[in-house]
């Protein structure tokens, strides 16, 4: 038979000396302008454009024929140029920030490895890695013998729960669905996160199915408007895992033992790349039982070694990426105590700036009582202050924190997110997250400075 | 005010030359390890060992203080070696092979800058790039004026396009849910995929809403047995979407355009590190309908500007990852003209291989006329052959498979995945997915060789 072989390449691809120094030209781009400049505090966190600017200046064409490897390292340099530095010491934006080396290094040789997670046949290293963790984790968190696997971020973890729950309360919805059953109700804090009514809506409960329970001034559900409460009660929220890491916070955690399940993101608070969460549930087998739909092309019975290692049917994803690599290195690079006291750290810088920004007029909390490494604020210019705080007055206050995130985006000088207060008539606030350690005392001083310096001068 | 400054690091982290010399490092172990002698075909595809096994040989132990880069090098080291060489020529298991070195280096320096998709501020140029993309997507499906993102694998997406369907036969559901409604039935072909099952669990129809439809003797659904048909057809699979790439067997997908929604995996067929999956609906509009809930804090209008680059409110995550980097770096690399060759040497090598396995007696098709890149065979032992074909053969047949792959599994010299067969009393066959364009026609000759090898002293 006659067969075309130029593309029959019988040398090994990775062997070829070129390719070999691409990949070598790329790790040094990386490291120079991803890594060394972009979280240098010489270099701005973003170097804004508008997105039909961008179209303009990336080269983003294909073309038939293939680019050259020059070209190619400036496309990816013009990308690294225009992207948000998040690893940059002032980058305060919700939800993560700083990028630990070891764990960056760990998500490097899970992409050159390229392993699915479905079965231990395919990913042998990786699930015993995921093994090894998800028990230690469970630990944690004081699961005597509970289970857990990676997924792909904090909302489809809280989907994952949202189902056992559903399946616990009633497993024949796993076979009639819920057509005709009697309406199942979601419990939720008012300002619990959006991924429970996209889940409501998702998993076929509807949005009109989540109930809000109030909450305090402090944002916790009170109890009194609680006492029907069913599940939403059942899951801790995916940020605040790192306080059980530190000795000294972690009894805010305390109970969490309790709970059915826990929803837990390292890629908040750790310096883990995205994604990197964690599912973690009491009920050793509940995962599997309630996911599990049998499909025997994958998860073969008549295999020759331990099948309890196919864990593919633990969830509802069929391929799934090995996210538990970079968690492991970084943490065994590290090891529990610098991780203990990045969180410490964390609290005391957000102490520190909480302390800094009572004591000024021109910033106020919004929860008045430090509570967190998450700490909101307004900036009250000089032409609002000293002023009745009428409805108005608070309508002029929600229009400040645009202007001056518009500044500094412009500038590229930090970022900080900012959203509105429902029960303040929907008043932009700041909302700084701490949790990068290599985030300094004097880039909170700056942060203060620099939403003064832009802020300042506006007039309403 | 007292602080302990200990952690207070004004140096850019990544300016420390330890941490460079320890990422360099990490990049020349890759190479090394991961990629040139993994790819070679002087290395085992897999060296073999029991779950407790490497419970002990892999250096998993977490310390409380950090551990040294020597010893992280190794422990490392040790994770490649234990690790399936998933980019081998001899990897042939289900459902990916073959890493592209362009899109391994796109897949490097998404993880080092991090980025998180939800909106326009924080990834400027992943946003872009994910829209250049997306529309080139829609161009070749033939979608007018679509619209899509990328998604956390295959099986995900299909729950998206459930969930679409479901708002577009009703969107009052999204508000009511299912409960008290008529029963909404899932119709799939018998052989679909089995996160058709999962979904319909996910999602809230239960198992019991899932009816199967009949295939004829190659794999396609019976028309006649679909005349009730009304969702399952709207969406192609997510693995033939490489063929559009091929001038030459595109017409394979001829009537894809006039589909709702289409789900392709790129890190099948296409080299491109997990998880790289495109979904792609033909109504612009309907992802952002279906799938929003108004999270103000993060989707604020009063930005400066145009927030319709603010995309997170398409999908039902939150965070999601940035996979677009890796596909496109990939194909603007290679060229279309190549990502089309290698498709069309794909289907080459298959038919070689299906012509060459129905030479012997030895070895049968699944389905005698040769269909596509998934080359499905049965190995018939000496000990089988001119017997009788009745059930108890049969029987005998589907023990061969599982027990050719231990052999290979161990000696760790090629991986083929085995799968049964449900409408011949699940025998067990083996599958053959070719995709790696450095695979090479040795290699195919090889795969026959070695199960000739590994089958034909068995005895029954």
């Amino acid at each position: 038979m006659s067969t075309d072989t130029t593309m029959d390449t019988a040398a090994p691809y990775y062997e070829d000396p070129r390719i070999r120094h691409f990949l070598d030209n790329i790790h040094s781009l990386i490291i120079d302008e991803a890594l060394v400049r972009g979280s240098s505090r010489e270099t701005k966190v973003v170097e804004f454009a508008h997105p039909h600017e961008l179209h303009e200046k990336l080269n983003l064409s294909i073309g038939d024929s293939p680019e050259s490897d020059e070209k190619l390292l400036d496309a990816v340099r013009d990308v690294i140029r225009y992207s948000v530095k998040t690893s940059h010491p002032r980058f305060f934006n919700q939800l993560y920030s700083g990028l630990d080396p070891y764990s960056l290094a760990g998500s490097w040789v899970t992409e050159a490895l390229n392993t699915n997670m479905h079965t231990f046949e395919v990913a042998p290293a990786f699930i015993v890695l995921e093994k090894y963790m998800i028990q230690m984790l469970c630990g944690i968190i004081g699961y005597k013998d509970g289970n857990g696997l990676f997924g792909p971020g904090g909302s489809f973890l809280n989907f994952l729960a949202i189902n056992l729950a559903r399946y616990h309360s009633n497993p024949d919805v796993k076979w009639s669905g819920l057509f005709g059953g009697k309406r199942m109700m979601l419990y939720a804090s008012e300002e619990a996160h959006y991924s429970i009514t996209k889940g409501a809506v998702f998993l076929g409960f509807g949005m009109d199915s989540v109930v809000r329970v109030k909450t305090d001034k402090n944002g916790r559900m009170c109890p009194k408007d609680l006492e029907e409460k069913i599940e939403a009660d059942k899951q801790a929220a995916a940020w605040g895992g790192g306080a059980l890491l530190s000795a000294k916070y972690k009894h805010l955690m305390t109970g969490v033992e309790r709970s059915d399940s826990v929803a837990w993101n390292f890629h908040k608070m750790s310096g883990v790349p995205l994604q990197c969460s964690a599912f973690l549930v009491q009920e050793k087998d509940i995962l599997e039982k309630c996911n599990k739909v049998n499909a025997e092309y994958l998860f073969q019975p008549d295999k020759f070694y331990d099948v309890s290692y196919d864990i593919g049917d633990k969830t509802v994803q069929c391929g799934r990426k090995a996210d538990v690599l970079k968690l492991w290195f970084m943490w065994k690079a590290n090891g529990n105590k610098v991780l203990g006291e990045r969180v410490d750290d964390a609290w005391r810088k957000a102490k520190y700036l909480a302390d800094k920004l009572c004591k000024t007029d021109r910033f106020r909390l919004v929860i008045p009582e430090f509570q967190c490494t998450n700490v909101c604020f307004w900036y009250i210019p000089p032409c609002l202050q000293g002023k009745e705080e009428t409805p108005e007055w608070w309508s002029k206050v929600g229009k400040v924190a645009p202007l001056i995130k518009e500044g500094m985006i412009k500038e590229g000088s930090m970022m900080i997110g900012y959203q509105p207060l429902s029960n303040k008539g929907y008043v932009n606030f700041f909302r700084i997250i701490i949790e990068n350690p290599w985030c300094s005392y004097a880039d909170l001083d700056f942060v203060m400075e620099e939403i003064d310096r832009l802020g300042k001068n506006l007039e309403f």
